[in-house]
Formats: structure tokens, C-alpha cells, sequence
């Protein structure tokens, strides 16, 4: 049976700040990507999206930032690989800690905004963050870009990946996301969302914007947890694929 | 033989601001508890303090203090019990991410500053701190105050502690420290210090402010790792008790 | 005729966390009270906020808050006077500049969660704050709890102030707020919120939960922004008003 | 008479951490850039620094950083225009509120770090930072990088500029500072550094590292408050400046 793991973002809240929307969300998805505290999230926030995942039977994961709060670590910093190491390092050390503390287990790391999209390209921060991901425990699997610099690093070192993919985001011929400062970066429409998905999951293929088509890794699709929609689309995403007879399964199942 | 353990705060740089006794201290201590970059100490910092203790030999202690970088950890704030208990596992997990990295083993944790004045004296705080120390890992090693909430807490749920006590500050009836708003709280002259630190090693006792032989248990003295004299104070008591024939070790060791 | 002046926390929203309601709450107050990026708000909704208020044509406060945004600065902490002086003079600054900028006047400075109920109690602390807004510009009005250490602080250096009553909060026999500690803290059925403030403001006078009559200044109401209902009630209350013949306007107006 | 202003910036420690230069190092200069808490300084600090500087008769300006206490302002972030213009007037803002409540006048805004570097090269986040100077007080002075984007972004709005010239940096042929990532950035011989300086205050004219000489305002001359030589350096300065009959005095006198 063809299998696709559903990831989500979690745990973004801070303080008195609230993500209302994360414990519906547990619901549809089988991997969720908990913040650590740099880019959103704390202490209080981590244990209740620990204790939440584990009662869904979500995988969990640690999902590091840049240390930008008020950015949501979506703003690019020029940090160096040690530091790109570092703070990776940090981070999933913290979520652990309360992972191990709820008697969970820690499945995978997957860098967050900024720190993602850099390290997709940038050969020596993907490096890093893999290291980092290796050092605290090989046994982790990265979640990372499909056909990104994350991906190569981490079979460099022998560390499992799942190549992500996305149903809001459109392709370009050489496998990459079209930037979102062109106008054709996002698909609004939710049937040509599920259109790729589906050709993405069940046959490892995406039309680029050039309407080429290009293969492509697909172990794992990202669903947005915020804006008005998240959940409806979790939801009929999740339904649409079991109807396909497709298996909705955390990359290490 | 007798023994004692030589503690000292570690790390306690962050960014571009130094503490720049760290490596010295090191010759002369056995137990170092680092930072965890909430009120001080950086995941630089702390990946640079682990490797420092893990060269030396020292045991390697986390040290979770209040969210408050400029105030140094050292201004009350009323958090819950909850709250104690989350920012002590949170930092327990990022220090414990750079020394499992670094292929070295967690051996001790000690709150810093108001928490851990106010653990001392605060029975749900204790209790807080204590479970989130259990909760991570049922073998680390509490050090606390002597005679405090924190080793009561503690040996409730069978954590092993280490009895903290100071050669710098005077103790008084009730085996608590004087409290610094008192003006005879310091023990400034080294020659005084030296006295209290050895009546306190070899026979479990202080002499109060009062005049009376106090017993305490001392299986760690806490050295202070800034001010001028930090390192020379730090290698005379190294020396002074070697030449007692007391062995300066862990209490793990 | 009789006057009262609505007030209402503002731009207490921070980087990607939004604090929906306060577009539509600038339609029922007179006075705003600004986040300055401490408790909550940030440069961008400072901008945001100010340019709100003065397009509605709504008084602009500083509402400086503890450094404590995962707290969001009703946690309480011991900073001495001076650190209370030096806070609240840098976030009374930093919203000056934006109103400054934006060719608009700073009216007034309302302390935020704790610190608000910290001074309220603590004369040196009360003492402190109102120094800060004098030596900004003594022409600057306190909002403060009626009836509290602020408000005579204020008086011994002749800066003008509002007193604040509440319309969700039951009171004392000494007129003090009823802690929230207590079960009978709160008033949460509408009618008698609407008459406890009807009350207040025609007659400066409040029924304390022992069923005394109590006298109080009320030149401010307090608004609050958030929950569900907050919307609800400030047009409800604001409308109740004009309805019985009273003027809603700033206390400066 | 020649005349040369002498800046450096000050108030660039937080909470602990201490930086000791300062106090002597206004004996030196004319012109302080006071650190405002972003990428360093905190409240207290800015309140002493800000005395410091009236007492030595120091121009005082504001020197915003980048949101990067843990990297010293020195990291680039990407941040758009309109935050460079929301975050410059929170900092001058905020130090403006110390520098109004000691009795003193705010004099100038100089960049820091990465926030100065970036703005040098990039009209937009000049035209922003410029504007931000503007809408706060025209009358202040922009202190920046001798025939950079700012100097220019500010003429074009009328804001008045101090071009700032550096003793231990390099120059190329087009005027700009040669990149530190290259093996001849900086001067490190201090006769050479004084060299330059005399030439570049008298002249204004730099040698380029080819051997070129290059015309170049030269209004302020830039010290470094940091490392050991700092204090010495800046006395040797500036007695040679006056040696030499030149001047040391601030753009506005």
C-alpha cells in the first residue's frame, strides 16, 4: 500500500498567545513538528503539545528556529554553520526533555521558516543542522525539502530523511518551490491542491509551473495549521487519501 | 577519607559578553553547573562550557534559573509550581542536548539565583523542580541548599542531592544563610572563610552568627566563579583542603 | 454633565500573534492604552496602534509593562524603585516616538498586570513610576486604581490623574479590589457589571461585596480587550451611557 | 580651524555583564552612540550612560541595532524596510525618554552593526532608517558611513549628516571599507591607523589598498569602546589631534 505521512507545525503558541486550532488538528495528521521556543512556543506550551500528540498517537518532532520571536524565525539571519548547529542542537534538546519527561519518544526534527529554507540551499548549514540532528541522536529522521541540500547532507551522514512536499505550493522545473515574490507561487484553489497532492503521493511526480513533469520524493506533505481553512483542509486532505486507498503513516511506521 | 565536592557557576557568558575566569575555574572545581540560557549562557556558551568540563574532568551539572537574562536570574518572580516545573525540564533538555553531543554524561542540576532561594523555601516550588529533575532523569543529583525545601523535596521521591553550603556567607541558628540584607551576611575576610569551610567539611558544623555550633550536612562547597579574587580564592581552598587530606570529588564519584 | 472616560489595553499583539478586537474596540473608548513592547506589542503594532487611536480620534497612553512577555507581564517581580523608573521611562519613550512621528499627543501613562497592582500597593515603587512620567513630561496623565498608592504618589508631585474603576471587579469595604484569589472576585453577569459602573459613575460610589456603601473616584472605566465578549460589552456599556445623559470623553477633554 | 568630532559607542553593556571602558572613555570623545536594548543596553544602563555623557559634556546620540542581543546587532536579518523604520524609532525613542528626563538634548542617530552595514549598501532600508530620524526630530544628525546609501538617503529629506570615517579600517578605491573577510581589513599597527586619521581629517583624503588616493568626507572619526587598547588608543588620538592643532568637537558646534 502507497503511504503518505501528514506533518504539521504545532505548539506555535506563546504566552498568553493561543494556536486554537492545534488540538483539532491532531486529528488528521500523523507527524506534528513542535515549536522549541526560539521562533514560537515555551516551556508551559510544549508540554501540552507533548502530552496532546502523545495521546493522538502523533509522532512527534522537534522543530528548531532562528532566535526571532518577533519574526516567527521567518526572517533570514546570516548565522554562521556553528551557530546553525548550535541552536539546533539546543532546541531539540529542550523539546526531548519533555518528551522523554511525558515517557514519548522523539521521531524527527524538522527546521523551521527561515532556517529551513536557507539550509535547503546553503550546503553548509544543511550540514550543520543534520550534525546537530546526528550528534543528539542518529537514530531522528529529517523532515526536509525534497531534493534540497538537507536531504543530501543528511544521507551524507547516513541520518533518515522524509522528503516533504506541498499542496499549497507550486514547483518549478527543477524541483524547487517557486519563490513566493512571484505571483504564481501558491495554489488558492483547493481542488488543484489536491490534484498534486494526489499525483505527488501516488505517483512521486509534480507539474511544474511550465507544465513539466518532474519527479519527485514524496514521503511527507505539510499541512498549514493557522489561517481559517487549516482544518477543513486537514480534514478532507485526510479523507481524500484513505479514500484513494492511500496509507496515512509517520515516515518510520 | 573525607571528602568534598567544589562546585562553581559555569557559562554564565552570553554573546558577545565574556566571563573569563570559566577556564581557570576549572582546574580547581569538580562539579560545574552551566548556564542554560534563560538567565544566562548562550547554546554557544554552554556547547563551549561542556567541552571545557568534559576536558578537565569536571561533572557536569545543569543550572536552570529564572527567565530573566538582564535581571541575571536573581529578581523573584512569582511563577507557579507548573511553571518551575516546565523552565527546569526545558533547560535540563538543552543543556543535556550539548552534553550527550559531546559524548559526556549529565551528573547534577542546581537552580540558580531566586529559584533557587525561592525553592529553598518554598515547598511546591521545591517539589516542582525536584519532579522535573525525576522526570528527565531519576538519577541526576540534586544540589540545593542545606537543610532547605529542595533536599526535603528531594528525598521524597528519592533523588539523590548534594548539601550546598558557602564559605562566604554566615549561617544562622536554624542552619539558614543570613540574608544579605543584614550587614554581617558576607564573610569577607579569606582567613574566616577558610575556617568556616573546614569546620564545615570535617565536622558538619558551622558556627552561627549567634555563637552556636549549627550541624549541616556539606557534601559540596559552592565557589563563586566572578570577581577578582574568584580564582585565587577558588585554588587556595583546592590546596588548603588537599593539604587536610580531604578529598576534593563528586558526590557521584 | 456628568463624564467618564473608556479605556481599553491596546496593541497588546506581538509578531505573528494578533489581537483581533482592537480595530472595532477604538469605536467605543476614549482612551488607549499601548503596549510598548515589554509585556506585549512591538514596534510594527506600536505603528499600527497609534495609527488607529488617531484616526478615531482616541486618546494615546503609554501602557508600560514587566519585561516579561511569556508572562505577559502579570507575573510579579521584585525590581527595585529604580528599575521601575528606568522600565517605565523607556517604554513611556519608546511609544512616544511613534506617536511623535505620526504628528500625534501622548495623553497619558497607564502600568500594566503587575506592575499596575504591584505600585498600586508599594509606595516606592508607586513613587518611582510617577517620577518617570513626570521627568518625560509632567503634563502627562496617570491612569491608576482609585484609591491607591499611585494615585497619591501622583498628587505629592502634582501630575494629574484618572482614577480607574472597574466594571467586571467586585470591591472591598476599604475599597480595594477584591482579590482574585477569592470566588467572589469577579462579576461576570452583565447586568450587574452595568450596574455596578452606572453606579460608580453617577454617584462615585460602590457597593462592596459586604453590602457597604463605598465612596471611590471613577474617571476612567477599564475595558477590557480580550474574550469573546469584550467587543459586546464596550459598545453595550458605551452605549448605556449616552442613554442615561453621561459624556464619554478623556479625562483631559 | 580644522575640526574633527570623536564618537564611540557606549552603553553597550546589559544587565551583568559589564563594559568598563566607558566611563574613561568619555574623557575622549565628543560624540557617545548610546546603545538603546536591542542588540545591547538595557534600561539602567541607558539612564547611567546618558549621565555620564551630560556630565562630560558628550553629544548623545541613539545607536539602534538589530533585535540580536545574543549576536551583538552584528548578524544581518532580512527585515523590510518598514520594520528597519518601526524599529530605528522605538530605539531613538526610548533613549530620547533618558536623555529628556536627565536634562540633556538628544544630538544624533548612528546605525549599529549589522543594522549600519546593511543601511550603507541598501537605499531602501537608508531611505527607512533616514525617515525614521526625520519623522522623530529633523533636527538631529545622522551619523554614518562617509559616501554611503544613508549620507545620501538623508540629503535627500534635509537631514543633516555626519560622514564617519574609521582609523583601523581600510579603504578601497571606490571609498568603501574593504570587507573583513579579506586579510587587509584592518590596520592593526597604530602608527599606521594615526597616519590615516591625520590624513584623512586634514586632507580628507584615504589611500586605498591599491595605493590610490581617494577624496572622502571625514566629519567624525569613529573609536572602538571595546578590547584592551581601546582606552589608550582613543587618548592617543586624541592628543595627537590637538598636537596638531586640529580641532575635536562635534558636528553641531
Amino acid at each position: 500500500m502507497q503511504t503518505i505521512d501528514l506533518n504539521c507545525d504545532m505548539g506555535e503558541a506563546f504566552g498568553n498567545y493561543p494556536m486554537p486550532n492545534d488540538e483539532t488538528l491532531m486529528n488528521y495528521i500523523t507527524s506534528a513538528n513542535i515549536a522549541c521556543g526560539y521562533h514560537a512556543g515555551d516551556p508551559a506550551v510544549m508540554q501540552q503539545t507533548v502530552a496532546m500528540a502523545i495521546k493522538k498517537n502523533v509522532a512527534i518532532g522537534a522543530h528548531p528556529g532562528l532566535p526571532d520571536l518577533q519574526g516567527f524565525g521567518r526572517r533570514e539571519m546570516k548565522i554562521s554553520a556553528n551557530e546553525a548547529y548550535q541552536i539546533t542542537l539546543y532546541q531539540i534538546g529542550a523539546l526531548h526533555a519533555f518528551v522523554k519527561a511525558a515517557g514519548g519518544k522523539l521521531n524527527h526534527v524538522k527546521a523551521h521558516g527561515a532556517l529551513y529554507n536557507m539550509a535547503a540551499k546553503d550546503a553548509a548549514l544543511a550540514k550543520a543542522i543534520v550534525q546537530a540532528v546526528h550528534d543528539f541522536d542518529p537514530s531522528l529522521i529529517l523532515y526536509a525539502l525534497a531534493g534540497s541540500q538537507m536531504v543530501e547532507a543528511a544521507h551524507k551522514i547516513s541520518i533518515k530523511t522524509a522528503s516533504e512536499v506541498f499542496a499549497d505550493r507550486t514547483y518549478q522545473d527543477d524541483g524547487s518551490l517557486t519563490p513566493r515574490t512571484q505571483s504564481n507561487a501558491m495554489i488558492t484553489n483547493e481542488a488543484d491542491s489536491i490534484k498534486q497532492v494526489l499525483l505527488m503521493v501516488k505517483q512521486q511526480q509534480v507539474i511544474s509551473t511550465s507544465g513539466k513533469t518532474i519527479s519527485l520524493n514524496a514521503d511527507t506533505l505539510c499541512l498549514h495549521g493557522d489561517g481559517e481553512h487549516a482544518v477543513d483542509f486537514a480534514r478532507t486532505i485526510n479523507e481524500r487519501l484513505k479514500k484513494e486507498g492511500i496509507g496515512i503513516k509517520t515516515p518510520s511506521a
